[in-house]
């Protein structure tokens, strides 16, 4: 293989790929990059973590066909520090891969592209595309909401399922959950429910800053491909049962909260300030038109706050974990938010109002 | 105590006054910040770990004298998280400070002003005025040369001495040597040689970013204090003999290399992207006019770069550790720097020219 390409090029390709790539690895070849001349006007980058692959095809002079594979991290180390408007010669022969930029010139190891582990995709049944800006919404959304809690890997992903005419992505780890309803594509009609590990949604949400229009999803019950134009995200779905979280969304809580969003937020973060590191959690009284934030730490000290606010039921006290709240107030974009409350023990529901494709659920605090 | 405070003014104080606070301390009120009312248009933040102390004035309209202590890093947090243009007061009674601003309000618990460590500068004979920049050139040019070995604990800051008609600052670990010369100012004639702690020369070059003008330098043969306007830093000194520095200085190298400081460092910077963690060495083959960088690395490859230089002598190689170099190569901000060896195995130096005011002596390394 022999090909030239622009550093840019060569660096915005690597930067996708390396991130795909673990910083250590038992089986060596994990940690190389896949270098494969494809036609003679482009090569194709390609990592995989054999949970996750990305492929992507970068625009080069192609001198020789071939194939080889390289450590992602050198090479994108390497690729970052070359003069900006170099051009990249990439020369495999006899095991090493050559590089040369102007005056600089190295040869690192390779292993053989036969030994590359692809992930064998098999049918991918389920077809439909989404518009790159639906697909970072239910990301944003939902992914704060995700479980690290590895004994509970089938929270560890965002879980999407088809509803009738609706596509719902939901993230839970079990105090908190996020939910996201967008209208059903076309194609997705006979979906199988997923759980799209947080990794390639990590991966996913960083490639979809560079796409504009409409991502290509295809997907059976064990593997799932993101078609992103240049780049395909291939991944392994958790092989698990996400739990009925339907039966957590409250539908009867009759005392509404209307806030300002951002005023709200500003409040919780500041009575949290002296909140213990171990509990975190707020107490909001709930008075007619008059919310109380109060927090009061033994070692700490106190602190309080009212915040404005529309509330005409009856009065009492409920706590949150405020890391929780402000993870959620922190998606709301509008310039209002309701919070619908039942009593000191019972999930609480927070929305932008009723027609907001997103809605959290919230579990109290005994404060 | 009872005083006002602009929000952006008191944050700026707690700013400086919170990053001389450790974060675990044994003794609970070194993690408070000394707030003490001075006449009635200022406050007074004063914060020590016990061998640096920084005393700091802001200006507030005093409504009642005193003194109290509390957690700084809490109050820090508190202020940093008041909306911007907010009127912040402060008031101390019965063992709680109170915090208000607009529907905010916190009680702390405070700590006896009495209880306050404050360090007893005793006389400082010597007293001389330094302008600021020079200051900043005399740190920023020899920090990275502190050592980070606690067992010589007498390489853990910058050396400063008076030699002749000038002041000298010096810092080694043993590796590198970086030396700073300036004119002598008047006063410090009999200036006793002294260790500047680390941690003092961080706070110290923080706080000159927001200082034009001159800083009033005190010191004793134990203690050192930094006048810069509304902040005062005091300092123990590091109680140990500096090395003789000068004599690993060398004055006969009579190999001279002359380079382009940018395109030495970006050489230097790419071949030793493979060069192994461990070593991180970088050997330069020096030929007529031809200096070639070159890293082999049993696992990772080699590079190799050509950097174009200025080189008469009889051709040899040296091997030095890469990051090293690129440390003192980041110090050279003209478009030249001269390169003084010997042989293979002697220190090698490093300035501008001969007329420049910092000069690094390097160890070089086997390669």
């Amino acid at each position: 293989m022999k090909a030239t390409i622009e550093r840019a090029t060569l660096l915005k390709g690597l930067s996708h790929v390396q991130s795909v790539v673990e910083r250590r690895n038992t089986i060596p070849i994990l940690s190389n990059v896949l270098i494969e001349a494809v036609g003679d006007g482009a090569i194709r980058l390609m990592a995989t973590d054999l949970d996750l692959q990305i492929d992507e095809t970068v625009a080069a002079a192609v001198d020789q066909g071939g194939a080889t594979t390289v450590s992602a991290h050198t090479l994108f180390d390497i690729a970052r520090k070359l003069p900006e408007g170099s051009q990249v010669e990439l020369q495999a022969a006899e095991g090493r891969m050559t590089i040369r930029a102007g005056r600089y010139n190295s040869s690192l190891p390779t292993l053989p592209r036969d030994d590359f582990p692809v992930i064998a995709e098999g049918e991918l049944p389920t077809t439909f595309e989404l518009p790159a800006e639906t697909l970072k919404q239910i990301i944003d959304k939902t992914r704060f909401a995700i479980s690290t809690e590895e004994t509970r890997y089938y929270l560890n992903g965002i879980f999407l399922h088809v509803a009738d005419d609706t596509l719902k992505a939901a993230a839970t780890d079990g105090h908190r959950l996020a939910r996201v309803t967008v209208a059903r594509p076309d194609g997705a009609e006979a979906m199988p429910d997923v759980i799209v590990p947080r990794k390639c949604v990590g991966e996913l949400r960083k490639l979809l800053d560079e796409v504009d229009g409409s991502v290509g999803v295809s997907l059976s019950g064990s593997k799932i491909r993101f078609d992103l134009g240049r780049a395909i995200l291939t991944s392994k779905l958790i092989d698990g049962t996400f739990p009925d979280y339907s039966r957590v969304i409250p539908t009867a809580n009759d005392k509404l909260l209307k806030l300002d969003p951002r005023s709200f937020q500003e409040g919780v973060d500041r009575v949290a300030t002296i909140a213990s590191e171990k509990t975190r959690a707020v107490k909001m009284a709930l008075d007619r038109d008059k919310i109380t934030l109060s927090v009061t730490s033994p070692e700490n000290g106190a602190a309080v706050e009212e915040v404005p606010g529309d509330y005409t039921s009856l009065p009492f006290e409920i706590g949150f974990n405020s890391r929780y709240l402000l993870d959620i107030l922190g998606q709301i974009d509008g310039d209002s938010v309701e919070v619908h409350l039942a009593d000191a023990a019972a999930p609480t529901l927070i929305r932008e109002n009723d027609k907001s494709p997103a809605l959290y659920v919230l579990m109290p605090m005994r404060v």
